[in-house]
């Protein structure tokens, strides 16, 4: 389905980056967490919020993609196939 | 809320780090995935990935909360406290 | 798994099955906006809040079960099958 | 942002009808499994069931929002007002 990039997203890299560091941070301060026998619900508290900014990134990739790959296929006449993978890749993010 | 530690998890530490070891390098290859131009929907399912690895986590810690703290605190007839934070932390994750 | 009931839940139905009817009358509504061929996103919000509506109910439902059944098998020293039942559903509502 | 309709499902509401239908009726069997003082996490277990119907009925009418009106719009070099749309109404849902 990949049409050859680069992609749109690749036009502004650093604040996807600068989340993902964000992300490794988070995974590093909770492994600290465990290591320092903190409380469980605020372990549970910071992985909660790991995973919801894992999120955000998630919907700021999926954004491009549609404005980007989806929308060039679509005026290519060749929006089917995009769509598909799209919904099932919503699919999943939706019963994670 | 919280009893003084340690918990019932910081008696088997070692698999829940070795799991936030591996969320922190998911995060660092998705970043190398947006460095390299991936694929859009390549990135986004790295990124469910890793939240659904994060969950996990999030679980395990969650059942020895469970099977520790608040069974310690029902025992001891203080159940109902640890039960209304439990259900607030499982209201977030749901939620997220 | 399950105790002979009743349930703590059955001591104060009336506020469940209230819930539980709203949702019916939401369904109904979005039945009734598919067939006046209402906006697309206006339908998909409706279904967002009669999803958000049943994991209020499910929360609740869950609340009482760990207070009453779970809380219950805790003091008979048989707490252990019941938080693995109750971890599997858990694990299941937030992979839905 | 809606377009005037009709949309892309109203060509087909009948299997949409029928899925709400069922849930409405799943929804009717979740009161009476109340009524009758059924085990919690049976009951739980059903209004998962539920959100999961309703979530797949919410795949489709996203996708057909897609094809349709999102399609349409950029098409029309009208998109991005679109796309924004979309994006707020699947952030919520991933965040419900």
């Amino acid at each position: 389905m990949a049409m050859t990039g680069p992609y749109k997203y690749s036009k502004d890299k650093a604040p996807l980056l600068s989340r993902i560091k964000k992300i490794e941070g988070q995974a590093r301060g909770i492994a600290r967490m465990i290591e320092e026998d903190r409380y469980c619900i605020d372990i549970v508290q910071q992985l909660n919020a790991l995973s919801a900014a894992a999120d955000e990134v998630l919907l700021l990739i999926l954004e491009s993609h549609i404005e980007g790959c989806v929308a060039h296929a679509i005026h290519e006449e060749q929006g089917e196939a995009h769509i598909k993978e799209l919904m099932a890749t919503l699919r999943k993010a939706l019963r994670r």
